[in-house]
């Protein structure tokens, strides 16, 4: 009897190699084992092909399984599923409601000007039709890795982000490393196990509890600047550009993914990556440093992968993002980003184990903090807090600025590359109409002009054009960088929660000194470790606004020059019109 | 016993000094006998002051009222009506369907952006609500002059126009000269008394039935030129300026009018003229040309005449009018048009006189064509034939491209003032909101970024300004260009129909000697007289293709020019927002 499986929801194929399924349609498998999330089968129509496994049930007297179950049975692809790692995701996260996994999810794109569909329309759209999750490694990874698990990119766990914060959909939310201690310590704990102060190991760390041995080279240095505290410059500054995103094909040219060179300069040596290699480096970052905004990675897209247009704009969302990556004192030096950027892409021995080792990082979260010094004098609490609250103030109203000025470029892009190269072009044909009516009469006194109306008629065709191409060059920019502003001041309320549970912590424990609950030297320890974590605050602060100015500097100096050379080029265009209609 | 009437039609007032009435309302009157068209009275809400004669029913025992019986009591005004011309309209005119008239008068304008709304909605705007046919002459005028004669503004008796044409309902028709002359011919009339042919005079010439004595100073001559029969230059070629449109009153302020100073060049002494001057020369004008496309003058327009937009609006068309009147040959020569622009305002007397020579010229309509002499070779009726084909297929196509063109550029007018203007200005508002969150930042580094932003904002809010003021000053003058020739477009029919109809008559002769029904001697009369009309035509048509090449290379120029000039300017602008920002 053959092995068959019945869909749970529609699926419709996007790419070659896929078969669409209905719900309820029964499919016949080949094997009940799934390859990376997707079974082979035939299906109602007798068309053969893949399809996500998380969409069917397979009818073999077991109960209906929506999700990672599918993988349990054996074979060789079992194991990856069973390793879970020790830093994944608390599973009550499954029971967050889903309508607001989807409304995170489906939260309106700014950097493209029709709002992406998600295909398919489940809530679990990154299995079934993102091909950068077919992944070849069979290595252990975490959980939030693999695909079908829900949740896996919630964003922000308590809601207490604003609610236009646009995530990635494959945002690792930071917290993957919340250590469960035992705690010894007389000041009380945050009831809120999801609350990020916790999660983030922020808790743990004022609280006395991260231990690790910081070797010389993790060490991360404070400094006092001009402007207070900033991240020591990093000595070795590189930049790393990323090229050819090439169309590479495996399972017999069924699955397709696209392969980026990546060349930084400090190696000027290339290494080929794909999404998914900068997505696991993502995950990696935000899981490492607790008060640093790691740039997010452009988004998923589950259709329209491989068109030209989509490749071209995550090119360009990945060379911002390592522009990024490149001018962060501490993200740039990262071991873990130096294997990403460093490592032979075909010696895949070396480049396992440097994903093991990153995996199995130990100075991350809580141990993180351990490894920054800062300078002597501690800095003072009152004015630490009034900073904080100033930042917070600032990327509230940037962050609301930054809504309006994408909606009304995106707006502007859609009406300039439809409304006014109609208008304009609508100008053209009635001069050309008019030319045509004109040439009806053939004296010569007449011929001239009516070479010229027909000129004018082309010019403002042109002009047409001219007006449907520019937002590409002028406002996709600008909507690309404030993408990745978005991302960062999605990061902030995380910082700014750790800093503060810190502050908090400081608070009571003075408290419990005065009433005589708790030692000085506790105390002491706790107000130092706040120290320590204020000093990272302020500093990534002080880079955020640096990076800001000097992005939005160059940013809007383009803007403004393609704008002039785009009225320039049309000024030219007519200018040959008019000297059209003078030379006769 | 208080002299009262009953309103006919609602009324309302528009103007300072008019009162509004209801229709059935009772007005007590202060005089029966009417100033130029309006009754002086208190309303039933006791207003006092001027509503249309024409509105109203005098309630004394008296049949109603519409028209001009109105004016038949006694008093220093009744001589005015019963001095009708004889030149004035068949009466049978009337009975023309008022439908018709509305449709004619209710034709959407081009020249300007909404379509202007009639007022008062009957068919007797002229009256109720032009001030320019508030007369101040108290001598005598044509029935077309007067108003409340139903119909004086019929621009196409017969219908045979393309329906896209506007006319100006100021029109006088061509055919106020009808001939009712007794034929001896042995050719057939016509029985379509209302038929251009036979209302310019066309036919009663043809059949030989024009006589007048033509003095050498009306003589017109045909010359052939290089490209075909051309009327002979003027000798004395002038222009003439209209400027300062003055705002003028009488009846103690209650009515106002608008003056414009003439100043041709040929005398260097300036008349002032007003809209209705205008208007009684077009008419004239039309009457005595048969063959000859007399410039349509402005629309009429019944609400906002004081407004400076109007007045400028309407000074721009008269400038373009008084332009084609002296650039053709034969028009800007006649003596009606020389009264017109060299008799003093100040000599009534001198006016006068003029006024009335030029309303009992007898070389009008059928003995125009007495006055043109042509070369002495006749032309070939067959080659005629093809030509005036060619040019109404010609004159066809252009009126549908220029009712394009004005459509286009209406819309694109409207957009550049609303969407284009907004689009803009959307941009500059969204750099303002996020130069304001920027500014919450002050440190030393961030201010120059900030400045630049928030110049920048300004930059775009002033771009937006000149797209909203540029229509005026390209698109604005194409469409007064595109109007003034929608009304000779509108002439050309009627012309065209007059020689077909000569030519008709030439073939039915001839057949008629083919069977021995007529000389062959009157039959040439016919057939050299068809040649004089032909000549005259082919001349006009000429022309047109001339002032028309002349005036869509200038305006195009300009156009293309004011385009250039905007885009530069909109250039400049943003390339001082650059250097702003390159500066800090």
């Amino acid at each position: 009897m053959a092995l068959r499986a019945r869909a749970l929801y529609d699926f419709n194929s996007e790419n070659p190699g896929e078969i669409s399924v209905k719900e309820n349609e029964i499919v016949t498998l080949y094997c009940e084992q799934d390859i990376e999330g997707w079974l082979e089968g035939v299906n109602s129509r007798g068309e053969r092909g893949l399809f996500p496994a998380s969409y069917v049930e397979i009818l073999k007297n077991t109960a209906p399984s929506y999700n990672n179950n599918i993988s349990a049975g054996d074979g060789y692809q079992a194991s990856k599923y069973a390793n879970i790692s020790g830093s994944g995701y608390d599973t009550s996260y499954n029971t967050q409601p889903i309508d607001e996994n989807l409304s995170k999810t489906s939260a309106p794109s700014f950097t493209s000007y029709p709002v992406p569909v998600q295909h398919p329309p489940s809530y679990q759209p990154s299995q079934a039709s993102d091909d950068d999750w077919d992944d070849e490694w069979d290595d252990s990874s975490t959980v939030a890795d693999e695909p079908g698990v829900i949740g896996g990119s919630f964003p922000d766990y308590e809601g207490n982000g604003p609610s236009t914060y646009r995530m990635s959909t494959s945002s690792m939310p930071r917290g993957g490393t919340a250590q469960q201690a035992k705690s010894s310590a007389t000041v009380s704990r945050n009831l809120n196990r999801f609350s990020t102060f916790v999660k983030s190991g922020g808790e743990a760390f004022v609280l006395g509890e991260a231990s690790g041995f910081v070797k010389d080279g993790d060490k991360i240095c404070v400094v006092m600047g001009q402007y207070g505290p900033e991240w020591q410059e990093n000595p070795y500054p590189f930049v790393c550009s990323i090229d050819d995103p090439t169309k590479q094909t495996k399972f017999k040219g069924m699955k397709s993914y696209v392969a980026y060179k990546l060349t930084p300069t400090h190696t000027q040596s290339n290494v080929s990556r794909r999404y998914k290699h900068f997505d696991w480096l993502y995950t990696r970052l935000v899981e490492k440093f607790p008060v640093i905004s790691v740039p997010h990675i452009p988004e998923k897209q589950a259709t329209g992968r491989f068109e030209e247009d989509f490749i071209s704009k995550r090119r360009k969302g990945l060379i911002w993002w390592m522009n990024h990556m490149t001018s962060h004192p501490v993200l740039a030096r990262c071991d873990v980003f130096q294997h990403f950027l460093t490592c032979s892409s075909t010696d895949e021995k070396a480049w396992k184990q440097g994903k093991r080792k990153a995996e199995k990082d130990e100075m991350v979260g809580a141990n993180f903090f351990l490894t920054i010094s800062t300078p002597a004098v501690p800095l003072d609490l009152q004015d630490v807090e009034s900073k904080i609250d100033g930042f917070k103030a600032f990327t509230k109203k940037m962050d609301d600025s930054v809504v309006q000025v994408n909606t009304t470029f995106n707006e502007f892009a859609r009406k300039q590359i439809a409304g006014f190269k109609k208008e304009y072009q609508k100008v053209g044909l009635s001069f050309k109409i008019l030319g045509q009516a004109f040439e009806l009469d053939q004296q010569q006194f007449s011929v001239g002009l009516n070479h010229a109306i027909a000129y004018t008629a082309e010019a403002y065709d042109t002009v047409g054009e001219y007006f449907a191409e520019q937002p590409r060059q002028d406002l996709d920019p600008v909507m690309d960088l404030l993408a990745l502003y978005q991302g960062h001041l999605a990061n902030y309320p995380d910082i700014i929660h750790v800093q503060k549970g810190a502050l908090t912590k400081v608070k009571e424990s003075q408290k419990h000194v005065d009433e005589g609950k708790m030692e000085g030297a506790s105390a002491d320890g706790i107000c130092e470790r706040c120290n320590i974590i204020s000093f990272a605050t302020l500093a990534e602060i002080h880079h955020f606004h640096q990076i800001r100015v000097r992005d939005f500097k160059a940013q809007m100096q383009h803007f403004l020059r393609e704008q002039i050379g785009f009225f320039q080029k049309i000024t030219t265009k007519l200018e040959e019109a008019l000297q059209k209609r003078r030379s006769r």
